[in-house]
This record gives C-alpha cells, structure tokens and sequence, in this order.
C-alpha cells in the first residue's frame, strides 16, 4: 500500500508532451459486432484528425486486404492537417529477415510514415503461441526495426502482453523493450493485452521498466479490471509519454481505454497533453458512433448524453446559481452541455431552467411555472417521463403557454388497427394493417397503411393522411422506439409508456406516449412526433 | 525469474474486512429513465442479497413515497439472508432539533437497522445551498447521529462533496468527518459526489483522513473522470474498509462506481472482500437489467457478454490450449463464459448445466446435446434469450428430446386482434378486442375476447378458447410482461423480444417470444406459457 503512495505524483513533469496514438481503426476494430468499410475508415480517419490526436493506426496492411486498400485510398483521399498514419503489422517470422518477410513487406508498401511493430513479450507466448525461443524473438525484433528504420520509417513497438510477460519473467520482458529500442525504435509501448492490470501495479511496473530503459516509452491498456483510463494515467505519472486507445472505448472484450476520456483527464486536470479537437469531442465521438453504427454508451464520462445530466429535483435551484459546484468540468470543455432532466423530483427550479434550455423564459411568470409543475407532475404519476422526451416535454409547455391548447395541425377523427394471422405462412405470421380518418385545413382524409407490426402499420397510416397537406413530414424517419411496462406484477393489463425517436436527417427529437394499451400510447407518441416536427420547421397548420 | 515481480503485489492488510454496500436501489435509481415500481425495488433487493453484498440501501423513506412503502413491503416480503437493509436520509434541518424533524422521523420509522445519512462535507455547500455557516450544519450532524444512534440504529453518515470540499477547506471537511465519529456513526464514507477525482488524488486524500481520524472510513465514487473504480480500490489501498456502488454501475450523469467490478477486483486480485455470490455475478447483473429494463452494456467488465469474447483468429487454438494466457481471470469465478466469436453465445457445457438444473441429463447423449446446441444458437442469432426464460427453454428442449415435435395440447387455425380508436370516449382511448381458433381433441372452438390492449384481449381469447377442454387453466395468471426492442435504430421495423411470466398461484414460470411484430411475438410467449403450465400440471392433451 506504501507503493500507492508512491503514486501520489504531483502534476506530472511531461506537460503537453504525451503523444495520442488512435487505435480505433485497427484495435477498436477487433469489437464484436463491429465491420467497417474503407470508406467508414477513411471518413473516421478525417474525424480523428479534426480531434487532433498524433497518430491514427489505420490497420494492418497484407493480413487484412480491406487495410491495404485504406492505406492507399488515404494516401490519395486524406488530408490530414495533424496526425500521422500508422500501418500496424508483426515482427518478421521466426528464421526469416525482413526484407524477405511479404507481411514485412506489405507494411513498407503501405508507405505510412510510421509503422507499429507489435512483438512478443511475455517469453510464454513467444514459446507457446510463437514456438520460437527467447533469443530468437529478440532477433527478429531486432531485425525488423532496424530494417524499417533504416528505410527512414518511425518505428513504433507494441511490446504485446508486456505486464504479464514482466510478472512471469521482467529479465526477458525488459530484453525486449531494449532489443526495441537499440535497433532504433522511437516508442516501445508497454501494453497489459488481457487488460487485468489495476493501477498500482502500472505504477511499479512503468517505474521499473523507466529507470532501466531510455527511449519514449508508451502505454496501451485494455479495461477488463474496469481500470483501463487509470492504468493509462498511473503509466503517464511513472514515465510514460505517450498514450494507446481507441473513441468510445471500442475494441475487443471490455475494450480499449477510451482515448477521449484519457485524453480529457490528461488535459484539463493534469495538463500533460494538448487536445486541440477536445472542445469538438462529443460531436466527435457520437459521429463516430453513427458510422459504426454501435449505439452510444449514454453515461460514457465526458462524451456520454447523461455525462452532465442531473435529476436531483431539489438541488436544480442550486445546481442553476452554482453549476461550478455540481460539475467536475465546464461542458463546453468537451463540446457537451449540461442538461436538467425533468423528472419524478420535478421542482419549479428545474422546470424553469428545462424551459430556458428550450428557449422559453418562464422566470417572470410564477403562477404559469405553478401550472406547468402540476401539469408535469400529475402526468409523472401517470407513468410519463419526460427525462428521455424533451419534444413532448416542449409540446406541453406550449400548451400551457397558449391558454392549454398548444398547436394542431390536424383534427383525428378515429384511428384503428388489426393484425391477423396467417395460418399459411407459418405458425406465427402475421398481416398488421393500420386505418386512420383525419382532418386538416385541406379536407378530410382515409388513409390505410400496411407494416411488420401494429404500430409500423399506425406510422405509416398516419404519414399517408397527412403528407397531402404537409410534405414537410416525408423527411421524418422513426429512428428508434422503445416500450417500457410500468406496473408489471399485472400482466398485460400493465400501464406502458413507449417512447420515441424521430429524426429529418438534421435534427432528432423524443417523445412519450402512455397508456393501459400500447397502441394508444404509440399514437399518442407518433401524433406528438409529428406536431413537434412540424412546428420545428416552422409550418403553420394548414 | 520473478525478482521484480515479487515486489510488486503488495496484499492489503484488509483482508476479507471491507464492506459492500450497495446502493442501486437509491442512488443508482437517479440514472437517466430509470423508473422502478416498488415491486421491481423488492425483485432487486432479493436479487442483491444472493450477490452477497452487506448492506442494500433501499431508498429515502419521507422524501420519496415509493420509497416508505418499499421498507413497509420489504418488512414483510424480503427473506434476507446476508444482506442488512440501510435506510438514506438527510441530517436534520438548520435550526431545527431531531426528533422534531419529520423527515428524520421517517428513517426511524422505516425501521432500518441501519441509517445512513447523507451530511454536507464542503463548507460552499452550506452556506450556498443549506444557507446556514459551518457550525450549525456540525451541529446537525451531531444532534441526528447521536439521536439515531441513542434508539440503537447503526448509522452510516456519507460525508457528500467530501474530496471537493477537502481540497477547498480541508479543516472543515475533516471536522464533518470527526463530528460524525464523535457523535457515534459507525462508518462515515467520503464521497466523490461531483465524480471528478483521480486516484492519485484519493490515495493522498483517504491517507491523510485516516492518519488523522479513527473510525471506519468508506468511499463512494462516481465515473465522471471513467475512474470510479480505480478512485475505490485506491482508498481501500489507502485505509477505506466500505465501499458503496451499484450494480450495472447505474447513477446520475456517467453512474456510480459498479460494485461488481469493483468487488471482484478486490476479491479475486487482491483478497481484500469475500463476495459470496461473485460466481452468479453475470445471472444476477442481467437479471436486475431485466428489471430496470435498461439494456446490459455488452463490455462491461467482468459479466458483460463481451467480456470474455475473443475474436477467433490466428490464435483460436492457442487460446483453448493456454485460456489463462488470455484471460485476466477464469471467467467461472464471476459465473461468465469464454466465448470465441465464430460461435454465438450459448455453448454445450452450459447447456448440458442448464438440463441438469432443469432435471435432464444430457451428459451421456453428445448428438443430442449438439442439436439442442445448434437449435440454441440459431435462436440466440434472432433475438431470443432464455436466460429469463426457462420455460421455453425446457419447451425447446423436450421438443428435441422428442424429435422435434414436443407436447402439444391444441393446435392453432387462426388468431386476429384489432384496436379501434373510439372518439366518443377521449382522444385516445380504443377498444381492443381478438378472436381466436383452435381445435383440441374435444373438437374446435372459437373464442372472442376484450382487454384494455391487443395482446390482453388475445391472452382472453385463448384461454376462452381453451378453458372448455382445459379447465386448469382456470388458476394460469399473467403477471409479468417484459417488451425489449432488440434493434433499436431502425423505428417501429425493429425486431422485438417479449417475456411473459405466469404464475398458477403455487409457482411462476416465464416464456419468451420474438418477431418483428409485437403480436406474434407476444402470441408465441402465450402460447409456450399455457403448453408449460398444463405440462407441469401432468395434463395430458386431451
């Protein structure tokens, strides 16, 4: 415990001289469930470089022909103001020279200016998995730097299982971070593969390996301890100068450390990196979580959409005069923002400032903030939420504004839906069929649509009734659509709350729908979608 | 060999002595959407007392109604047998005495064993948002500790904002940390309440706290800086011995830190917790994000489904001959699987565990355990999950067993449901009626039912149709339904998974069904749920 202690470093000596090194593209890649495209990669490299780390590791030309391919479509398609590529491959194999090795030879061929080496470390795998010995793997470690080195490329190491290999056997462990560095490595990066490393032996390790080494050492960590952004932080107070991670913290099991939450740590608290995209992060992160296509961790720190959400109903007031007390950032920081959420603890004091956020200025109207509350709070213990729905939240608001009507761009006259199975096309199949009468500026309108469920066929009834009178809605999109039973313990007579995302390609927005029957909450949510988003266009009923 | 390594592990005096105290049912409560029943507070408390942890905060009775009706029900209801309940509350008022103190009158009649009491630590807190000076709020320590000690409850104090105000006035702090012990709390916990701190940070801070006071000290981290984890284990390292966090790692903003991580960490890599359920850890933190309905995070540490899940390459077989080369930990200690991702999730040895607790021994009959394998994985592959779902799951598997057919009781013609809006009755209400046809050996029928949804008026129909030639049935409720939509992302087109649980007074049983309408799915798990009851019954199809 005294070697904790240790650890207790005061602000650490490397001010802003800590490399970022992505990984995203070649490691976060390793994700289950995750397959990009060279344009996904090339579209991601540009975001990286707008976030402004040092190095992009693009993948690993020969082995994976899709990386060959990037490396040289971004040659020709990128520009990158900041970072450098980085083309990742393996040491020569085992009784060959690199200049005979192809995948040796596909990395030169890349023509990245750097190239990262990953090599064994840990003298089990190089037995085991490699089924060479020790000092043939120091060979070709160090055959294959000087051989790169040589040919003017910046070689980078990743000594693979490192701080197991240390643990198991630190003599061997440390010959090869040396091997790395005489044949003229610019970075050996010290990497806990299995990600069961906790900080305290990061500290004792990094130290060690620093007072017996003199190259830039680095560190790449994986969270399966969930200690993955405070191993990268205790290697960068013992030494490290330069840092391995992937946005959003993808990558293979638990992940890689997510690079924006070291990176933000790094520079606004300890002032060992410049970020010059870090004020762009959010945006940055959920952009590439769109192309990913992996939805975004909501409570990821920094980035995350509930990052600086606060429910606490009794200290909104507080929280509004002080928000310095309540956040352990500015937002802006990060290109996030503070949000109130309106919830079950719903105050007056949150509610107004929900209402600024939206752009209403209730702070001179105390009895009209008085009636909004009670509107809010009788529909919470209704099972509403408005946490997740700020465009219902906003349509009630209005309403209240405009004497309890709020606007109507259509009149419903009646709506029905039915699904029935079909005994041919297997033992569940099933056809959903949705009607709905409604009435508009333009007349009234019969409109049927078909779909794979109850609520599908509702949507596209809806749509069909009213896209005569308001073209404006061909662009909305159902983007996501979520059912939460309220009282369960009472089966399907439960009370259920769906709420919705809606997207015009620009901007999303929510809304909630409640109801004993999920039909009437999903057309009570589909009718405020459409009301928001059409008031949001600025259309007037027609 | 092991020269550098010996020294470095060192193993905390701790020992088996830190507390766990969970806080998911009050503080990780405060996440974005989540809304739990008191119901669903009951279902997690059993759920946290099979985990092992010591102590379950079940709220804050006086200030959340929910709340003093879950300690009235849990009086009753709960069985616990390892856990003690904790009862959250604030100090007493400024000015004001204890025991005249409704709020504080509350958490005595809760009739917690323990109270923890929530104390303001940073001195910008009380005067700004407590308006009143240091004094008074020492004084309101004191008074509500010594009253709530004096009817002999343990009290807790959470000294809140504790790191901010330390490094702010740190006199001040450690005078809130003193009048607590002074007063008689057993344990006061240093709370991290803004999320902001780094380790290095709580190893200096924790370390003077303890040199200079002598009670129990606890720490209480959030995840804003991705740290609370590491924040944890460096106060244990530092002299903390209770720990509070929430399962899931569910809280305000990026969450509390989660206690599963947090706990095996300290169990399994530095012997300082017994956690006596760590090996159900994976069922039981999927089992509460069924209940809380907030979709589990594939790469949480430890019992994600990803957390064990290797891409299967080049070193597939590598990885089955030396798995501990891989793997940080064995993944059976906290009741995880090691997956290769060729392969979706189920794998034969865990089906062979499930048959065996379902009293079918597969053991000896290798065919049959690949083709109920296959048939698993294809499932899984479209969205089915059995984990909560063991009756469809014994559905599938005597299906097997009796090649491919399983029990049948009646056989389906055709079902229909429809849901018309009527305008007469409100804006939104609808009736909802179905019909349905099926024949049993009794001959056919048909059956018409309502209810205040589709798939309530289907679940009517059926049994009105099978109640003839099943009287049984007659006792069959619904008492649960579950909806998740698996593809989020795509609106209403997206695929959904339904979870029924039915019980016939004496036992419960749940049954699952997927489809990309919400009818058939629902159908599907109501159809299983009423073939498993009357096959437990010991009907024979009549």
């Amino acid at each position: 415990m005294e070697t904790q202690a240790e650890a207790v470093t005061p602000a650490p000596s490397t001010a802003g001289t800590v490399e970022i090194y992505d990984t995203t593209l070649r490691d976060g890649a390793q994700q289950e469930g995750m397959n990009l495209s060279v344009a996904d990669k090339v579209a991601i490299a540009a975001l990286l470089d707008e976030l402004g780390v040092d190095y992009i590791e693009g993948g690993w030309p020969g082995a994976v022909p899709k990386d060959t391919e990037f490396f040289a479509r971004a040659a020709k398609e990128l520009d990158l103001r900041h970072a450098r590529l980085a083309a990742f491959g393996a040491t020569c194999r085992a009784g060959a020279q690199p200049h005979e090795d192809p995948q040796v030879q596909a990395l030169v061929d890349s023509e990245a200016s750097v190239i990262t080496l990953v090599a064994k470390s840990d003298i089990r795998h190089v037995e085991r998995a490699l089924r060479t010995d020790g000092q043939e793997n120091l060979r070709m470690i160090a055959a294959t730097v000087r051989y790169l080195a040589g040919l003017g490329r910046e070689v980078v190491v990743d000594a693979e299982h490192f701080f197991d290999g240390y643990r198991y056997d630190g003599e061997y462990a440390l010959a090869c971070v040396q091997a790395a560095f005489d044949a003229g490595a610019t970075t050996v990066v010290l990497c806990d593969t299995n990600g069961g490393m906790l900080p305290h032996l990061v500290t004792e390790i990094v130290t060690d390996v620093r007072a017996r080494t003199t190259g830039r050492l680095g560190m790449h960590a994986h969270n399966d301890s969930g200690c993955a952004v405070a191993n990268t932080l205790a290697a960068v107070a013992a030494g490290a100068e330069h840092i391995q991670g992937t946005v959003n913290g993808y990558g293979e099991r638990t992940g890689n450390a997510d690079l924006v939450t070291c990176a933000a740590n790094l520079d606004l608290k300890l002032d060992a990196v410049r970020l010059p995209g870090l004020a762009e992060a959010s945006r940055i992160a959920h952009a590439i979580s769109e192309i990913t296509n992996i939805a975004p961790h909501p409570r990821q720190p920094y980035v995350g959409a509930s990052a600086f959400a606060h429910k606490a109903g009794l200290h909104a007031s507080a929280i509004r005069v002080d928000p310095d007390l309540y956040q352990h950032i500015d937002p802006v920081a990060v290109g996030n923002d503070m949000r109130m959420l309106v919830s079950e603890m719903a105050g007056r004091a949150s509610i107004e400032l929900k209402g600024r956020e939206l752009g209403f200025d209730l702070s001179g109207q105390p009895e009209l903030l008085q009636r909004i509350t009670t509107r809010v709070k009788a529909a919470e213990a209704g099972g509403y939420t408005y946490d997740a729905a700020d465009a219902s939240f906003e349509l009630l608001l209005r309403a209240e504004l405009d004497g309890g009507r709020g606007p109507r761009f259509f009149e419903v006259e009646s709506w029905r839906t039915f699904v029935e199975h079909r005994p041919d096309a297997g033992p569940t199949a099933a056809d959903s069929e949705a009607t709905v009468k409604l009435r508009t500026g333009h007349g009234r309108t019969i409109s049927t649509g078909e779909g794979n469920g109850p609520v599908n066929a509702l949507d596209h009834a809806l749509r069909g009734a009213l896209l005569g009178t308001y073209p404006e809605i061909e662009d909305f999109e159902l983007i996501d659509y979520k059912v939460r039973i309220l009282d369960s313990q009472q089966g399907t007579d439960a009370t259920i709350r769906v709420l919705i995302d809606t997207s015009d390609g620009v901007d999303s927005w929510s809304t909630v729908g409640v109801g004993t029957n999920i039909i009437e909450a999903s057309w009570e949510a589909l009718t405020d979608s459409v009301t928001w988003g059409l008031l949001h266009r600025g259309v007037e009923p027609r």
